[in-house]
């Protein structure tokens, strides 16, 4: 075929949302590991576009069964431990394939609670936040970012949001005790590039402790606006961990407005306890990417989760 | 108009989905309920449908100003009381309102932990189940139905499926070490009919035990079919809360695949600790109720969740 | 196992959502049916609820296969059809099976147009509405209910609201030129018990005339309630379709509400064409079923959609 | 406050998803437009997330009441003109403001046809594909992408895969006639920079021309990959678009597999006409960009939709 006039641009290809479930049996103790993964190949593949050859082409089918025979073989210590064994895999084992980009979504789970203790083999499903981790590799560096997605919080009070522009389309009453609420998603980057295994971050006391940093800054922090707020969580986060170099945060505004109740003759002010609407739509947002001074910006702006 | 051939069958209507939100201040201590309120109305309404006339219509934005004006003055003890006080309202007060079934989702939330201790006026969303709730009130009796819904739990071992019968499609394989997952819905039915409002049962302490009832049950069951796990959750429910009549739950299997690994030579077996895939569609879906001796079946079969 | 003080009420199980897509060959010209099976069976169930035997349980796996070989064997003629196939099957094969209900989604394909006309056997998913189908038979009789849902339709003008009562917590006003939108679930009933085949109904020519009559009703009813409307379309269908014995909407009011655009210096009315914000939540919400005269009105109330 | 180690990187803030409805009057003959806009600014706004002072922020409601103001004042003709409206106010109007990018999507209604033709202001909402536009305007050039999401198409033959790489992990069988099903994302780039409204392009027929050089592609093209038929697709909208310089396409593989139904001992082969289970989860995803020989890749990676 002659393409005269288009060329072919960047591209991926891989399977997408394989949910690996991993158990680990210690006795009668198990532990689980409940995963979805999200494989992403590129390299020498102008000619499958071209053409239709598929001589350089790894099936998504096999990345597929590679997923899971990993998870056999490799076990699962962490998102990125895993995803930086596939990636590494990838790259290394398939010689068209020159760059790999692993995503992994992480469901938590916990120990159903007994007359006799927690369970051994039982358990429920956590639900808040998704635990996110993103590996590309591109044969030389390790690039790895960690996040979450539907943490969702509220401060009742301490929110006051005034002094803005007014013009012509300006309707809005400043306030001095809102609620505050969001729903955090979060991408951080870590330093580590791959090349010293033995300084890899503790991933999982990482992921903790970044959580931690970031509920204890939405929490303690009197916010004059959201985007103080995310800027404070960011700050937080990499003042508290040394191992990363940037945040990138997406913060819709989910408003709750206080309900207007005089035309019953009651009274609804935040300083008695008051009642509000959750509203859906529309809703602000808040995008930011806060950075150790420094440091190179390299969470793309759209990716505002994994 | 005349209507010759056709007339109207049963008909309900009113505001559906007002999303509750309300703060209670205890000094900086604050404590939250986060409801979604459906209000749903019938009685002498034929005329609305014939005719167009609204001369019964409480218009359906009234139910909406009455459930945030009730939130302010009477406050949210639980969903089961606030649900009781609306629909005792909608009949008691509005004429051609006969019946009121008002239906209550509600977020659960906890406090953020912070280096100083338990946050007064910050919170988190649980995630994890929602709690449910339908109050129905016809002018002299009242029922009452609580429920949940997303309740995820997963045993990773103790669970069988064989002694089934084959018949010529089937290709199923016996199994004597399966995960058993599953995301319960339960809607159960309290005895309490609303004569005597100082015997109502205390509604929040009831719904911890049935919960905490359900997950004992799911996690101490030996189970060899998904239908004797559920009914030995609804055993013992009813067992240890007098307060109920009966309970129907719909358990989805979500079924997790032990994935064949043998191509690449690698065993992959429950007793090592295995690898699943947890899959998406199709999946059994096991339905039932569990009735006290000598109650009626008052569940709708249909009535999967509220 | 003793169970003193519970029993078992009713219960159903089988395999849900099962995504069958067939293709019928016609030389070059291709035809497709996309669906989406769910089984459901009852029966003498008791055991495997309490001993957890499941000498009476046909797998769920097993129902799945039969669903896909039925449709290779017997081909899809039409969602009911195909339901009815399957229903009759699961009773008359397997002794300890008494009923079976087989819900259907269908999802609808057109031809992709090119430039050489219709493509033979390339489709573009229509979006719009899922056709729905429920076929309940019990070893003698046969119910089938046919549906839709995710019809969403909208009058920009022909439609008022005012009369209504008044009370304390009412401060609507009443509106002479108001948009009518809601998103159309149906449940119709079919009249045929399943004792004479030959004098089934036409079952897509019943699915093509109950729609565009309930279409048709929405579009020519000059509307002073959604109620009114609703009766209309019941009414209309059940007059021109002999078949149909009674018909259940569940209608949201889907809110547009006009933008109050005067603090701008802006007149927004309907009369000159206006701006509307459409709301998501919350949302008057109207349920009701037409009947035909004398007949019995047989879809439970939950049933809003199939 | 002392902000020692870290700082502020890209930022942007506005008011996501104004759900406007337009309503157009010609006499008894109305026209509608459904849209969902959403407002990104950004600018000299350091300071509101260093110390939460407001000075420089023009507030999210204010962005909202913009929108529905300019849908009134300046109608809306197309997604992409109404969205270069707004973008030029927010920069040329608000000095803090240097940067607003407005995504849109718009829903497409038909007239619902009645016994005496199509009606004047009733409408039904098409399904199918969402419509999408994203404007961007800094002061100085404007750049414009389009596009749509949710458009599913699939060939029943035409299509094989083969002559793949096999390593350890590869159990895949080689298939010379299966199903191709996608559910086409895809944005592309206008090369008209805003420079000169006269030479705009005629938006509708941009995206109604796109639309269907995609569809005529994708039934065309006899397939050897996935990836052969997006290089197709792209191909032959910029030859046939000149307006365009750029498409980026994400098109998930919706596996449909061929049922084994031999141990039933029925033939399922494409060639009789077969029947396939349509697969949620994992599913390969393709991701490409075809651009214009000399024209630069502007479209990020990661906005697989809009």
């Amino acid at each position: 075929m002659t393409v005269p006039t288009t060329i072919l641009g960047q591209n991926q290809y891989g399977k997408a949302e394989n949910r690996v479930v991993k158990i680990t049996r210690d006795g009668a103790t198990h532990h689980i590991r409940d995963l979805n993964v999200s494989v992403s190949l590129s390299g020498d593949l102008d000619e499958v576009h071209y053409s239709g050859s598929n001589a350089n082409v790894l099936p998504t089918d096999t990345t597929k069964n590679t997923v899971f025979a990993f998870a056999k073989e490799q076990g699962i210590e962490s998102a990125e431990q895993f995803g930086l064994a596939l990636a590494r895999h990838f790259v290394d084992a398939t010689e068209p394939i020159r760059t790999a980009r692993i995503r992994v979504e992480e469901y938590a789970w916990e120990r159903i609670a007994t007359s006799e203790g927690e369970a051994p083999h039982s358990f429920v499903r956590r639900g808040q936040e998704t635990r996110t981790a993103q590996v590309t590799y591109d044969g030389s560096t390790v690039e790895i970012l960690s996040g979450l997605k539907g943490l969702t919080v509220l401060n009742s009070t301490d929110s006051e949001f005034w002094g803005y522009i007014k013009d012509k389309y300006t309707t809005l009453k400043e306030d001095y005790d809102r609620i505050l609420a969001t729903e955090v998603s979060a991408v951080w980057r870590h330093g580590w590039n791959g090349e010293d295994d033995a300084s890899a971050p503790d991933w999982q006391s990482s992921y903790e402790g970044t959580k931690a940093l970031m509920l204890g800054a939405f929490a303690e922090t009197y916010s004059l606006s959201l985007q103080q707020t995310l800027y404070r969580m960011g700050s937080q986060v990499l003042e508290g961990r040394p191992e990363l170099e940037e945040i990138r945060f997406s913060m819709p505004n989910k408003h709750h407005f206080k309900v207007d109740l005089e035309p019953f003759g009651i009274k609804n002010e935040a300083a008695d306890g008051a009642v509000y609407i959750a509203a859906d739509r529309p809703y602000g947002l808040i995008e930011a990417t806060v950075l150790r001074e420094g440091a190179e910006a390299r969470i793309p702006l759209d990716l505002t989760n994994l």
